[in-house]
């Protein structure tokens, strides 16, 4: 399943299904066939297994014209408001080197995964601006990863089970701004609002036929600035899995954003950063492209 | 009002509010006065300003006796579950000191608030264990700290104007694992399960004269460990709201966790820390104790 939030000329963010170039509004298609899903993805995430079948068996049923919409139709938002985000830093071998070179970190790799936290009120969608507020920043940045949103609550789950853990991927666009770390500290960097982009879908893990072996890239205006491989990811998926919940509950709806490959901002010569006006694209194979247009917001 | 969350015998988690020795419970008030009121302290906190009133003259009513309890006979449970905590590192001048002889901190004080975040997983309550885990730390450190519950959306705040967005006040303790910081990221070493212990109560804006004159003291098994004054802070609180929303809002309930003095357990010679089988006393004047035990949890 392809699923998403979105709004339609203007009115209040409902729970759809992506199928080609339609969205099937699930609460519509609900009520036409006397099914019992919640009408937000984040409540059918908590629910369960039990309830994704049931949604799943919905989507396959047949929709009422006025159950569907085309997805051009339609605006974006977050696909769902995460209670947490689990940010990765260092994650990608060659962005270590260039951040090493770049900002404040060491050139060793790190021997135990690097985590961070962004706050909920930083996530926006597909479409929506990403805020440039030149009173507290020169140094924007972009980052493209892959995003995992936890499906079942999660502590102290080895390797091994931590797939049974995910309910489906999306992107994220870990955007900081550089120069607002605070004593190393980057909670401030990354969480400011807006600087969360997460979607435009989350895609079921049955969809995903391997989560590590997926192209990711991300253009600004158009250029290509970054061009990875999850496969290249330092700590893979089950181990991140295992070492947050080592010591931190992962809850249903939860978002881990896994790091991002080389070719970010800062680490070009001479540094490049977003301004108003550039439009940023974060491209995630088998799950879409997360766009964002940068806008002047002093 | 002091406000709390309760269990009673093991039930459900409740909110009361506390007068001298009593716990009156909020929806058995209400339910005999036909008050309209939410029946947990966040929704409260949501609700706004006429809500507030409408609870502080429900609270003035008389209560039946079955909504009366003794406090000694309830369970204290975390206020509320925030949004987001906030916490505000080196934040008093000799925790500076300290902190740049024991960690990895700067020497100069900081000319801007270090910001960090706590999730909303790592949040506990009164009473409840702080979790020690030895395979994950031997380096558990405590951080007394005067905690900002906030009760209206802020973004861009003036610092003149920041005291309106305050609902009340209440203690953190910023439990530390010292040995899990990632590349100098706090979010992990602070963020693990139970490292927030939150309450005992929320005691609203109207009842603490002076937030900028309080002491603030931290035991462990009965020893001083801190001892110092909410006057001493780097960044006070108008400050800090303002700062935190240049870039991010802060919603209804989020804390802000506003950095702890110096005698921490890693600014020790030689270095004290937590284990089993410790109680930890963190008190701040005007809003109560709060008290946890540490437990083996490996």
């Amino acid at each position: 399943m392809r699923l998403i939030t979105y709004t339609l000329g203007g009115g209040a963010p409902r729970f759809g299904a992506v199928a080609g170039d339609r969205v099937v509004d699930v609460a519509a298609l609900a009520a036409a066939h006397g099914a019992d899903v919640p009408s937000d993805l984040l409540s059918v995430v908590q629910a369960g297994p039990d309830t994704w079948d049931r949604l799943r068996t919905l989507l396959a049923s047949a929709s009422p014209s006025d159950a569907a919409h085309a997805l051009a139709d339609v605006g974006l938002r977050a696909p769902l408001r995460p209670g947490k985000v689990v940010g990765i830093g260092l994650n990608y071998v060659e962005h270590v080197e260039e951040s090493s070179r770049s900002l404040d970190t060491a050139k060793e790799l790190p021997d135990r995964p690097v985590l961070f936290g962004k706050p909920a009120t930083a996530v926006t969608g597909h479409g929506q601006p990403i805020l440039h507020n030149g009173d507290l920043t020169r140094q924007l940045d972009w980052e493209c990863e892959l995003a995992v949103v936890i499906g079942r609550t999660a502590f102290r789950v080895a390797e091994d089970d931590a797939w049974d853990h995910i309910f489906g991927y999306s992107i994220m666009n870990d955007i900081s701004a550089r120069d607002q770390r605070r004593s190393g500290q980057w909670f401030f960097s990354k969480g400011q609002d807006s600087y969360c982009p997460f979607g435009p879908a989350v895609v079921t893990a049955d969809e995903i036929a391997d989560p590590l072996d997926l192209d990711v890239s991300l253009r600004v205006n158009g250029e290509t600035k970054q061009k990875s491989n999850t496969r290249h990811m330092l700590f893979r998926i089950p181990r991140l899995i295992a070492d947050i919940t080592s010591g931190m509950t992962l809850e249903p709806g939860d978002v881990i954003s896994t790091g991002s490959p080389s070719g970010v901002g800062a680490g070009m010569v001479p540094p490049q950063f977003l301004w108003p006006g550039d439009l940023v694209e974060a491209t995630v194979e088998g799950i879409g492209t997360l766009a964002n247009p940068v806008v002047d917001a002093r």
